[in-house]
């Protein structure tokens, strides 16, 4: 186990939210204040747990000790980010990438470990949203977005200053509304799902596609036509676009012209002032930006352009994100 | 002008918020109770006046004669429905089928001739969701989006509890997102927007594409086949739909499969509880109910299966509704 710590003395008592984040491979965990100041970090594998009673022990054993290592430490409540995490129940529904099945009930399984009442959940994106809200570009912003473009995409909508959850704690699917009908398979069983094009994936499926389509010889002189499907990342595809490869470009810019399509549907239903991108393919910086930003723009109903949503990047520390995100949630909550 | 009174002695001092629509043809008021009862209503042409402050002054002049006749009557204010208002600054923009152009400034001219200051401004579709959530199947209900297919197509939408107005006041213009990637040509200019499918004017372009692709000697057989574009409407879609007409059930089934596909897309952002459907194309009920529902379920993520948003017809009285949502715009304002 990593524990990284520092201690604050200039202050008396320190309220801080633990932030735990449940991923596939490794649950990160952190203490944070109300600004967003990161107090200590840890991580652990995800893995290797003889049942998840036993993780969920673990988890709460971790953070105990942690926090008992902080002076004058109060701990407001704990906040756990995790994949198909459902608020209302603090339950983790079916999780495809975590080797328990079923119905979780994380958030009951850490109260009764630590004997901490204010334990909440949320899925990740949902946690990052409110982790902009809190500590980041959303600060102040009544209205505004955040779409995460990693191995999946998540998205988390603010309204009226509150975090959009739906009538049963699922809204903010967006990956998985449809962009394109009839097109891309996607893992959810349909068709043309956002996320088969504009994900860290499906930027890769796209470079594919590009590829097919450009003519042999041309296609030869990318660097991305030395790698194989299994091996190319987004990252790859990003570096060559920056060194101005043709065919990485055209990629970005198809990449673009879908997630812009989507934007400005996304506008007409809520009219939000800002979109902040998040995750692997957001470290793309302009590379994404732009081509998304140009085709939002084409694709924006005229009312909405004298006023359009800016496109951004997420404000929040990109290595602790999922870690302030999760803590967040402690502080929506009593906030 | 037509004035219907009817008052009421069995309570005390009544407190009504009056309602006025400002259509394209007539302006139709009216006052109404907290709970939605109707007091009186009236209606006048909104053509013919000599300058837009004339006709501002003819509405104020109306609303107040009539409510003088009201016994114990107290005003809480004046709700203003309207295509184009914006509700943030009181005025109507560049409304296409209103006699003046430019930037209308109707809530502060009222507030003028009335001396009422509590006068409010949105547009239709937000008004008759407002009803909707006041006086309507939106009571107690967080959660929901009324959406109208009227000769265009209306949206609203009631996130925890409140109106979506977006950072501009813009939000709710679904009938704006794309729903067939460079389809039909829309009159704002873009391609595939849901209005030039499911509106009650969509609804009869695909009554003409269904005819083009149908067998001639079948399409011979639909009395549709007998009309002119012209003189087409969406009642006379539905009337054939009744008698099971298969070209005219073809059209409901074309028109549900483009509406459902929406409705899917706008749960994964929004997960409504309920979508209420109102106005035109709304009558024709389980005719155009139905195909959407199925369609909702084809294109639905499987997340949402287990508790999809219901599908209903809006629980507001149809004659009255333009009326009703206005005034329900000041309850709003003062609850």
């Amino acid at each position: 186990m990593k524990i990284f710590s520092k201690t604050d003395h200039s202050s008396g008592m320190k309220k801080l939210a633990i932030g735990v984040d449940i991923g596939g491979t490794n649950t990160s965990f952190g203490a944070v204040d109300q600004s967003g100041k990161v107090y200590f970090t840890g991580s652990f594998p995800t893995t290797g747990h003889p049942s998840f009673e036993a993780y969920a022990s673990t988890i709460a054993r971790t953070v105990l000790e942690t926090v008992r290592r902080i002076d004058d430490a109060e701990i407001a409540g704990i906040g756990i980010g995790a994949p198909n995490a459902v608020r209302e129940t603090g339950r983790i529904e079916q999780a495809a990438n975590l080797a328990w099945k079923g119905s979780l009930p994380i958030a009951e399984l850490i109260r009764k470990y630590t004997g901490i009442d204010n334990v909440r959940l949320d899925n990740d994106a949902k946690a990052a949203t409110v982790g902009e809200m809190l500590y980041g570009g959303g600060r102040g912003i009544d209205n505004f977005a955040v779409i995460t473009l990693g191995t999946g995409i998540g998205s988390g909508f603010v309204v009226n200053g509150r975090l959009v959850t739906g009538h049963d704690g699922q809204a903010g699917e967006l990956g998985h509304s449809t962009v394109v009908p009839g097109g891309r398979t996607c893992g959810c069983g349909r068709k043309g799902c956002l996320e088969t094009y504009t994900s860290a994936v499906g930027i890769k499926r796209t470079a594919f596609e590009v590829l097919s389509d450009t003519l042999p010889a041309e296609a030869a002189l990318s660097p991305l036509s030395a790698i194989a499907y299994n091996d190319m990342t987004s990252k790859m595809i990003s570096d060559a676009a920056r060194q101005g490869d043709p065919v990485a470009l055209r990629i970005f810019e198809q990449t673009g012209e879908m997630l812009g399509r989507s934007l400005a549907n996304l506008t007409t239903v809520l009219s939000p002032e800002v979109i902040f991108l998040f995750g692997g393919l957001a470290r793309a910086g302009e590379l994404i930006l732009d081509p998304t930003r140009r085709s939002m723009e084409r694709n924006m109903l005229e009312n909405f352009k004298r006023d359009m949503p800016r496109l951004a990047l997420s404000a929040i520390d990109g290595d602790n994100a999922a870690i302030l995100g999760a803590s967040a949630l402690v502080w929506q909550a009593v906030g």
